[in-house]
């Protein structure tokens, strides 16, 4: 099983940023953390980060053709604006998609409430810190086993 | 380990309630299935539905009283209408709270896209179906072990 | 042929209540009224009221589970803010279900004139007082009888 | 006892007109069931259909100069954009006035769920298909006969 | 001086129409008066009512082209929904044209506030009856003087 | 001279609820601070507390059959979500209701700022901890003896 | 027949200000020609121009107290934005109140197209240049003479 | 093939209305321009203009009963107010239909931005002056012919 | 004890303003009652009123610097329409600062339901007549003596 | 005569992308039959397509500078969102831009209703499928022959 | 070169007000503080502050007439209600004016993120404390000297 | 001390760019005025342009990592609607960050007004051409000696 884990805008910055809201560790032990979650579940977990919008399509996109099982994704600040992220995981169908994020998006500004893209996902995971990403990865192999 | 789970209004109608929507397996069935995990985990899960906003406060409020560590709650149709539950919920403090969502909420009408209660919950799981009660207690027993 | 018919909050006022909106018949010259009309058309009308939100939704599953050919709804208050109540409704499926109003909501506040409730029954008789609930019963034989 | 039965624009494609909607009978069909109904209930039923919304603010105004004991009025896509309708309804005073809607607006399109012209009408029927013209005569019967 | 007097929708049924608002004397009599008051000025006015928006329209178009000095125009319940009417005021270019309205629309329901056609006007006269009209007279021939 | 004191959703959790929001003391300290006060009046003050919304009709209707002289209601968050509420309240007519919020609801987040009840009451006291409930009390005596 | 003309901020620097909106003419200008044209009507009229709100209430108040006939009032950007000017204009009850506008606000930026204080006033007019201040003088003049 | 041409509100005063945004041609000339292309296309265009709102549905339904190949609409201000107009496009089915504007309204006042009729219709074409008829035609003939 | 009572725009004009209302009595019956009051409870009240928006800002500031033990405002018309206000009364800080209003705010026009000024007060209270100053002046001798 | 014709976000994935909203034939299929298209009228038709919104700025900032005739530009989810494309599209001035939409927009979610960048083109194409490019090709010839 | 700087309400209470928000230093600084360096610039500078709207006005329209170079404003309150002044600033017309704000409004209440007055100004300088009024110094001084 | 200047998309359009709002000097011209300026105050600037938001986004990572003392942005088109720079810059910290607009961007089109990217600024300067950038330069050295 191959998953794409997709993360957006500013999450490089991990472990720099508003700490706390997002936590003290970086990037790097996102990585680590999930990428061991991942072997435990005989999962091949595949990291891709970036700022750029385009890039996250291209990628969504690339893990439609090269044919993975899911993908897990963190959009930042594109989940409350881009309609173009919303079409790109449309477009890829029925694949398990899940969005993740590491703060509690409800319980933060009014423009952060409603997301663009989770409509496009099967489903959406908010508010547990990087452990989400442990849940989301869960939630595509219950799917795919399904 | 001791978990509340709490259901909301019309989720004992599930296996008769809009299937294409919510599944087809009844709430007798999530109940075992959620149990059974809990078993597996060393955690008390301790159910209760209702189609009575105030039984889910006095719920939430026992749950405080009775020293539960932590609440999983799926409020239903209360989650877009309810300031008082969303103010039992920020009552009890910093409990682990996880909103669960069958559906994925974010794709339905708009009157479904706002929640009132994940802003008092630590975060909220949407679009797993029956699973989205596993991988909350999951992040339940994650919070409390931290 | 077996019809609930499930009166709202402040319903039981009737009679006392804002009387030059609502009228100066009280609830049980309602149960009387409709009562007899339903004989005459061999209709068994069962009553129900309750300013209980919960109440109603058990009401309405009770229907269901008990094999009622139809209900008639007056949410009251619930009309207009209670997204529970409405998946309740969508809950029984096909059933011919009628909402009915005493008064011209729609010549009201503001805050009537929208009826969340509405879109899960098969349609909404409002502005003919009391007599609503008699078309209301001739709608559900209507649709029953097709 | 004299009616007025006034539909507005695009009722004359009833039968043809998206039929999942409105229904397989057509506009003669509608006449001629609401007409047999009429004479069942010694009402003289003039039926009236036009796509001019002038043609529907006359046809009210000749209803009161005529001296009709009531109007029913389905005022089709003008329901929800027409002020003029609403000026004409209230300018004929306190005759009774029905309208009616074949379909179940309120779970339609948003632009359906408020109608400008209903707060200068006696009450609303919607969601019965055809029968609802029958319950409308009803009301308009028992109004005058108050 | 030659002007057109255009009233649209219901102002036919002045003297029958909300008296409290609209007062007691009738078209006739607002033609009368009008016309009287015309006279006084040296000006010739031709008067015109309708309920049909289209014929207001003509009409406007008709004033053009028969070189009219000025418009005076009650477009009634259309001042608040016609597009059309707006750009047909707009289409007949610098002539003198004058809104005018019997009763101070500002201070009734919230529709009434806000003018789609006063935009492609001279200017508006609102709330003095109809000796608003013998103002906006005085305006137009103003305006032809200046 | 006897008034119904009712307290909404939450209010029995004072002292735990959010106490740099409510303060630190608790429900039972409300009721004997508000009752000795009472008696300095020569007020039989009866205390009721519900989480449930209809809990709260259905003492507001007893209130008014059994002759209170008045209500003082809290409705915790069914202020700004509950039209049911607002109609008991305007269903019971003449005598004195008061409105009391512990915490200055205007300055909170921007779902407090609209009471749905208050238009229903005679007036409302805000933002003076538990001592709102006194002047409660006073407005009620004065109206009284009026 | 005594009446008040008061001009509201801005209107001091006609002549000066936006000359493609207001005009070239100055405010004596104003005063001098509403003079003379008060003179032909044997109407006493006062002019009083500020820039302060309280100052334009203070005036309001005085022309009752000192039972002036009427007033004509030019509320310049107070018009839009003012609760306390339409209050002041309210308390002074059934005395002839004309609002009057250089401009044709309805053709300008969004935030002059509502005016809160005409509810307050008889009637308004806009958009006849200086001349709306001979014509609101009419109006004054005959609803005196009503 | 047979395509029904109907030219909205206004249109017939092309070449005398508002010409920076219109242009300098008149009707005829678009009634020749467009002739003489339809020919060249081997189509029979029938042109038909109102200013009547009832008349453009009239009209569609004609082009319906008649069976045309296609309609091309131009609904001038109608465009943006006419739920009438929708639903009667809507009730003619899958005939091609395509919503032509001159102008390039969504660059111009808010209130033409949104079109209610082009969700009736099989797509729109705005901007390219009376060109844009041409497109019009060429698309109904590749849809014909699809 | 000191307090400053700020009445704003219009209420000079008690007894006279719209007495349904407001009541009967005038503003030196206010002066003159609560004068009264406070002298029962020790207090030197001071009032001031102004129709300027300056003036009482203006005092606000001077209650401060003369160390006021607390101020009761009523804003009048500035309630829902002055940041100006509402920066004045938060820059006096922690002193006790009460918005008192003698009708139901809640209850009337929709331009009255929010305050812009009650955020940077303690508290407010709405709704009580004149009675509602009494009322304030006991919650700021409360909040001084706690 | 050059044109660039500039493809936004996933429509690279036509073919795969929701066929029953976007067709059956893929991106290549696109660029050969418009470009067939092209040489039958004698244009030289370049093509691009980007998921990134730098890249379409950075095409049409180039097309501006190697003098293109016109462009055409299919913005995808941009064109809802995107105030820097709009800028980048008014910044090359008055040369022919025509947006093309596949699907008709109007019709589809809200969030599609409204084009962000059509008010900087010269017009707008939505609906065709495919074909609308062709006819967007027709325009920009015209407007450059003009 | 002769600048007046003028302060809107409370800015007087600088020192007092805010601390966290507007600093420790009081009026007196600022004015000593930016005269100093208006000398460095050769600059006459003449400060105004004021409570009173009107006030501010009045002082706009000095500068004017005693022929002021430039004028710098920091509306306080009135920024984001006042459309006087806004028609103030912009009738005074192409002088030099800029809006200061002392903090960083776009990032505070949202009351605060719209200016009325700005778009009269030539431009706005925020969040930068007193010395925000030294950039605005330098930015008059490059207008004047252009 | 060393300041990054970033501009965001189409700012590399300065002189070709709608010359009447953003004047007629190009880029380089603004590259070398600024840094001229930047000279004379004994800073190091380094310019960056780019209209990819991720390269924007980028560069702010940059600046932070390689210990720029202050940032510099325009973000061009991305003011307005990009959260993901909101994030960008809110995820740096207490640095010195000057937003910069060329013109004065609150008297320009709605969707202009609102910045959701200068909350995580310091400060906003806007509406004084290119020497905007002196003065942010100005500021960006005075937040870091202080």
């Amino acid at each position: 099983m191959k998953i794409m884990i997709i993360n957006g805008p500013n999450l490089n910055f991990l472990g720099i940023r508003e700490k706390e809201i997002y936590g003290v560790m970086d990037y790097n032990y996102l990585v680590d953390m999930v990428g061991e979650e991942a072997k435990l579940r005989d999962i091949e977990a595949v990291f891709f980060q970036s700022n750029h919008e385009g890039d996250l399509i291209d990628k969504i996109q690339e893990a439609y053709l090269s044919k993975y099982d899911g993908i897990i994704i963190n959009p930042g600040g594109f989940t409350h604006t881009s309609v173009a992220l919303h079409d790109a995981l449309a477009s890829v169908g029925d694949m398990p998609k899940v969005e993740v994020h590491i703060s509690n998006i409800s319980g933060r500004e009014a423009f952060r409430h409603e997301s663009l893209t989770a409509p496009a996902c099967s489903g959406q995971i908010a508010g547990f810190g990087l452990k989400g990403y442990v849940y989301a990865m869960d939630a595509v192999k219950d799917m795919v086993l399904l």
